[in-house]
């Protein structure tokens, strides 16, 4: 069914203040683009099948920018240690089982049916150094619907032996095999990951970069997470003045190269700024850089220099799939942020929230994340008579409410890009 | 069936510092009480009925420490203020709905369903001033099976005229007949609520003190909660050096009078020092310290003082009933208060969370909230089949991966003072 029109209480952002709610209104899909938002339907379309979801909310499908697949199986685990640390305790430990690809199997079936299941559509996703799973991965989340990017994640230095590649030049030629090897599939796309600046040699980082400009790929990575992270990154590269131009300097970080940052929670000025003027995409994962004890990234700042910005799981770092989870949290550590160090930075409410998870994140994709006219059709319903009260609510008040709340037993109906996952 | 045993992962806390894990074990309930727990059962217990869970995991029933039943209509609404605002906001409006029965019946319907599908087997619940709505329901958590202590509020200042008794003496004199009301049930008792101090007048509190002696009943209240309140209090009661003493000048903190104090984010020394001394309960409730912008509690230095502690979700101010939750917060919070406050209080870990949520706070209650022998039988199932994983987990794995994830649809079974609930 290519063309069609939804019913039901239609809840979009049009800019990070302004969220609009159409109450048992119609939303029409043609060729997979929302073409319209109606209070009324126009008669033009009453030949079109219809969804009725009547007194259901439907949202924008979430991105979630930033997640790992391999270290799904560990969510919710090892969770006392800093950055470090529980990479070397628990993360790598984990990633380097992906080498077996019956684990990965197994693995990644869980992860894509659950990632399936949740309300998010389109993700950025970390894979592991070995091309051959990750390409399973990205098989995976194609035959499921979803749209993303997906890394094979690189890293040949300070990384333990059995999981650090040969060298950069063999690191790099598994890229190449990669990206060539991936070009079958439609929704799931490549994105350069060098993992982050400790863990790429300089080399790798040149051809790298070479690599991107003849693909033309867009690149994610990790930013000023933790204070240690930091600190070890001042000492590899003493020619840099902040660690974001330790990407700069190979032009893996944003203008012409679409870039997405993870974390940007101890990012200086001069940081803020070469991201701002070069479009780079931010994923801010609140319960990763609690849970890990990093700090909390100054997302008012970051609105208010109106850059680009959404939220990630960063799973397992975070333990939840769920973006909902990572919008309730990221409004929750704005408060500690205001209450225990600035109280210049204001909190962020809801509307800021639902922004960052829908058409904030939904851009690193283009037009994503909202039902404005000219949008991919991505839409989530919530039924939520499960989350009971005995009192009348707005549907506003139905969303907040969903936000904090909501289980994946409340998505009702799942469309990625038009397509009805379930 | 009065004697029983139950077969499965048995995990209970023996100290803030010590989990026990019997895998695969069996924890035996005579009269309601656990008289033991066995890696292998003895043989004098094989007459004994067997529920078999083996596999799950089975964990004491969690305790509650502060909630309020009136407000979870609103919970996960609301969350852009801070205390004092978001009182006279949301919060007094939907107490005083409960002047209506019917509106009572139909909330607190909600409230009771929910909490018994929850992992929560005891709580210390606030009602509203109304005695009729609050006496029904006690006899609605008595009917689930649950055990409880549930207050009818008092407040006579500084309360909007539709929430505010017309005068001490009927406020008190309502609370003693409310008290002689309850009398029929058996596993929910009354405890004396005044709300807090700006809303309960010298006059009151004298009573209150008075219908306390007389009927030995537990007291709960909040304390120390939000910088403005502290502040409001200091200026209510000049003569008082510290809020707890605005409490304590009438013998309701501690001592001979089970007290709860919720909150106490902000106490000082003196006060810290008293509440030990007196052994006066803190419920720490730290989603509701983030919502309201109050802070995070400083519950390193609690434990490490020996104090009397245990978790709250305090609804509405907290969105969530789930203890679990409540747990991975105080985890969490702890974690942020080491990172961006005080890097001399060490964060909470797993042990110290679970240990909170169930002997910490089921102390309160005399012997619950353990599997050592003499504790009351409160337990919970917990399946974790829907968590799925590729590789091999340890028990305390499952544990702590639950405690982060863990949804109602998890609760396979729960079991309060040895009567099995569902």
């Amino acid at each position: 069914m290519d063309n069609y029109v939804i019913k039901g209480h239609i809840c979009y952002s049009k800019t990070s203040t302004d969220l609009s709610i159409t109450e048992n209104g119609f939303a029409v899909c043609e060729n997979g683009n929302c073409t319209g938002v109606y209070e009324k339907l126009p008669e033009s379309y009453n030949p079109l099948p219809c969804y009725d979801y009547t007194d259901k909310l439907i949202i924008p499908g979430l991105t979630d920018l930033h997640v790992h697949a391999p270290q799904y199986p560990f969510r919710g685990l090892g969770m006392d240690l800093e950055l470090i640390e529980w990479l070397n305790t628990h993360t790598f430990i984990e990633e380097a089982k992906y080498d077996d690809l019956e684990y990965a199997k197994k693995a990644y079936e869980i992860f894509t049916e659950d990632l399936l299941h949740s309300a998010t559509t389109r993700a950025c996703v970390f894979g592991t150094i070995h091309t051959k799973a990750t390409i399973l991965l990205m098989e995976k989340l194609e035959n499921a619907g979803m749209k993303a990017y997906v890394g094979k994640v690189n890293m040949d230095r300070n990384s333990p032996g059995y999981l650090c590649e040969e060298s950069a030049k063999k690191s790099v030629s598994d890229t190449e095999k990669w990206i060539k090897d991936t070009k079958h599939l439609k929704n799931i796309k490549p994105i350069l990951t060098p993992r982050f600046i400790p863990s790429c040699s300089d080399e790798l980082m040149e051809q790298l970069a070479l690599l991107r400009r003849k693909y033309r790929l867009p690149v994610q990575s990790h930013l000023s997470e933790n204070l240690s992270e930091v600190q070890w990154v001042q000492n590899l590269c003493p020619d840099t003045r902040f660690y974001g131009e330790a990407y700069d300097k190979y032009g893996l970080f944003g203008n012409e190269c679409p870039t997405i940052m993870a974390h940007c929670v101890h990012s200086s000025k001069e940081e803020t700024d070469l991201m701002k003027k070069q479009n780079v995409f931010i994923a801010h994962c609140p319960e990763s850089n609690t849970n890990l004890l990093s700090g909390i990234a100054p997302v008012r700042t970051y609105l208010d220099l109106d850059m680009k910005i959404g939220l990630g799981s960063d799973i397992a770092a975070g333990s939840s799939l769920s973006i909902f989870r990572a919008m309730t949290m990221a409004i929750q550590c704005s408060k500690l942020r205001w209450r225990l160090t600035d109280q210049s930075l204001t909190p962020l409410n809801l509307e800021e929230a639902f922004y960052l998870a829908t058409k904030g994140g939904g851009e690193f994709f283009g037009k994503a994340g909202s039902f404005e006219t000219g949008y991919e059709f991505d839409a989530v319903v919530l039924d939520d008579s499960s989350i009971r009260h005995p009192q009348k609510l707005s549907v506003r008040e139905r969303l907040e409410r969903l936000i904090c709340l909501a289980e994946d037993k409340n998505i009702a109906a799942k469309f990625v890009n038009g397509r009805k996952l379930f």
